[in-house]
């Protein structure tokens, strides 16, 4: 079958150490110190055979995600953008849902119980936790201590086909009966980065009261996908802040009540307006600028009425926060880090929210095929208009 | 009667504007910006009749407190060091109990749901909450929309007596048993701020489950009493960071387990050494030099195996903590801030922890009167060996 697949060459900068983890020449934890020359290319591949507890899907759509599309960038020295946890060569695509086409006899459906059956519509998490570490067994899956990244270090699902043990599988077919047997697969691909902003505002923030007021920084897939549950959730006023017009009107479909251009206007300004003073109960730092945006962040707390609010640190960034404690004694704040979409009900959760009205399509800007990624890869680097591209043909 | 008076000139610094709650000449919420010259005398006063829910005492014991101390304190200008809610001329005094020698009809014992009895003795917060504001109403009294302070803004317990409003009261007759009729009165004291730290570690900080690790940055009252809390919590390492070998010693015989001394061993390699690479649940900044231990935090978390980190900022501190956003999102952490000492329990549960043998007496390591107060203020501006210094002669 046709793969897309990323090649670099393993040289690392001067000064990296091989962490105990790390394989010579194969896997590190820290991609950009490492990789070097990235390549993708159409390569064929052989699916393997799904053993006991695995499944063999055929995939029916499958997003890139900004870490698609950062694993291919890169800086002066050739070196990639992505940071994280990857071993190449490697298929990419990691935010897919397929149908099942084989499934070994331990494979078990969540939704069932029994044996996961031919047909049935699955979407899948990325994050394969060892389920033997401490933090698996305390329950906490994003920060297993011998993760795997489908897409990143093991194959993912720019293919026909892909291989997945059934315990990151949930299954879809609720989706079915709202949104028929072409759109749902649409939805099963967004399941993931839904999940990675519903772990970040509800798991990890907290969630909200309904009526209350939350700021989402950045329209990217995780801050629309915030907009959508936080309106879900009850929310008052949902506001986000985006600086590309596309992105904005897309907000609003899907959740955002309020939308601020920060190229235009000051976001605390316009926020403390928005609100009659009051201020929000739930930020969201989805735009990988923290340092920027925290003096709006510490003025929409300081100077709003509200107290007790929670600032989420969901994008990843190399940066400093310049933290004024005393913004957090006085004002009853706090400031939460998230990471990851598996466990604690997170994936189900979301799948309820789409299957019962959530609907987290708009996000998706284009369709497209194996042959396409690589441009789309290239246009993403500088391009914000596009929300989200989704590969749908595989042949 | 006698009392302990601070008298300081309203003389604004260049741009101070007059906040929408500060009286002129009287009253600010930013002390160190408008006060200066500031004079402690021993000064007579009338002391007023009790009004339908207050409450006559007799003083018993009275803590002096970081806050008195920088309230006198002077920068090269001659402005307070104390940032905060201030009207002079005040008598000082906030960390107080006493003897109810008169009570109003109205003024109800919380232990018995009745009118306060002559003779009994209550320990009373300081922040006199209004009970009208949002916040009050939703709860959150120390983050009171129209406070007033107990020896800051109304005047305090360096006195022989003072009224209060029962609303602030809460009976220490449970302390009368097992400490008798003298410690109960300096434990009395004590209420006030080791509810500043319970408050911290527990309400704020989300406390620990029996068996986990914590650390305690330094160990003035506040942290102090953050080590009897964690150990009475069931905490396995309460680790103390404190360069005060006296004051080291005394947290060791209140709760801390493990001792360090920041001049001379690395705080978090002895956290990584003492909890075997493991970490701590909680870590409290109680320094109030956030940004000079922040290094320290961030290696515990990030090298530490434990994930869901919370660090507590308790101290009061005009700086900026450089905050690794990656540090919060892979370890699972965050940064609460915590101000105050009412609402949600903390003072009835702080007196039942020192009433079932909780003794935070070791503390006080000075009991004086109240002439020698101004002298004791003094001082504690340089000497960190003394950790309370408490009045208990009022003539």
């Amino acid at each position: 079958m046709r793969t897309v697949s990323l090649y670099a060459d393993w040289d690392p900068k001067p000064g990296f150490v091989l962490g105990k983890k790390d394989i010579d020449q194969r896997l590190t934890y820290l991609g950009s110190r490492v990789w070097r020359h990235p390549k993708v290319k159409i390569v064929n591949k052989e699916v393997r055979e799904p053993g006991p507890t695995e499944v063999l899907l055929e995939v029916k759509a499958c997003g890139i995600c900004g870490s698609d599309v950062h694993m291919y960038q890169k800086d002066k020295d050739g070196y990639i953008f992505y940071p994280g946890l990857t071993a190449f060569p490697c298929t990419l695509g990691h935010e897919f849902c397929g149908s099942v086409l084989v499934a070994g006899d331990k494979a078990i459906n969540k939704r069932t119980g029994r044996k996961l059956e031919v047909g049935e519509g699955v979407c899948s998490e990325e994050m394969m936790w060892c389920s033997y570490c401490r933090p698996c067994a305390d329950g906490f899956p994003n920060h297993c201590e011998s993760l795997q990244e489908i897409g990143f270090s093991i194959d993912g699902a720019y293919a026909k086909h892909i291989v997945v043990d059934a315990r990151y599988l949930w299954s879809i077919e609720d989706f079915r009966k709202l949104y028929g047997d072409e759109k749902m697969w649409l939805l099963g691909s967004l399941v993931e980065p839904t999940s990675v902003a519903y772990t970040a505002v509800i798991t990890r923030g907290g969630g909200i009261q309904p009526g209350e007021n939350v700021v989402i920084l950045g329209a990217g897939p995780v801050g629309a996908a915030a907009c959508a549950i936080l309106k879900r959730a009850g929310a008052n006023a949902v506001i986000l802040s985006e600086p590309s017009a596309s992105r904005r009107k897309m907000a609003l479909s899907i959740g955002a009540t309020h939308v601020i251009d920060p190229k235009t206007d000051n976001v605390a300004d316009a926020v403390l307006d928005i609100t009659h003073g009051h201020g929000a109960k739930l930020i969201l730092e989805a735009t990988g600028l923290p340092s920027v945006v925290w003096p709006d962040v510490e003025r929409i707390i300081w100077e709003g009425r509200a107290i007790n609010a929670t600032v989420v640190v969901v994008a990843r960034a190399d940066d400093r926060i310049p933290l004024n404690g005393e913004v957090l004694q006085v004002r009853r704040a706090n400031v939460v880090g998230s990471q990851g979409h598996s466990g604690q009900g997170v994936f189900p959760n979301v799948i309820s929210c789409i299957s019962s009205g959530m609907d987290v399509s708009p996000m998706i800007t284009k369709k497209i095929s194996l042959d396409e990624v690589e441009p789309s890869l290239v246009k993403l680097q500088t391009d914000r208009d596009d929300v989200k591209i989704t590969v749908t043909k595989f042949d």
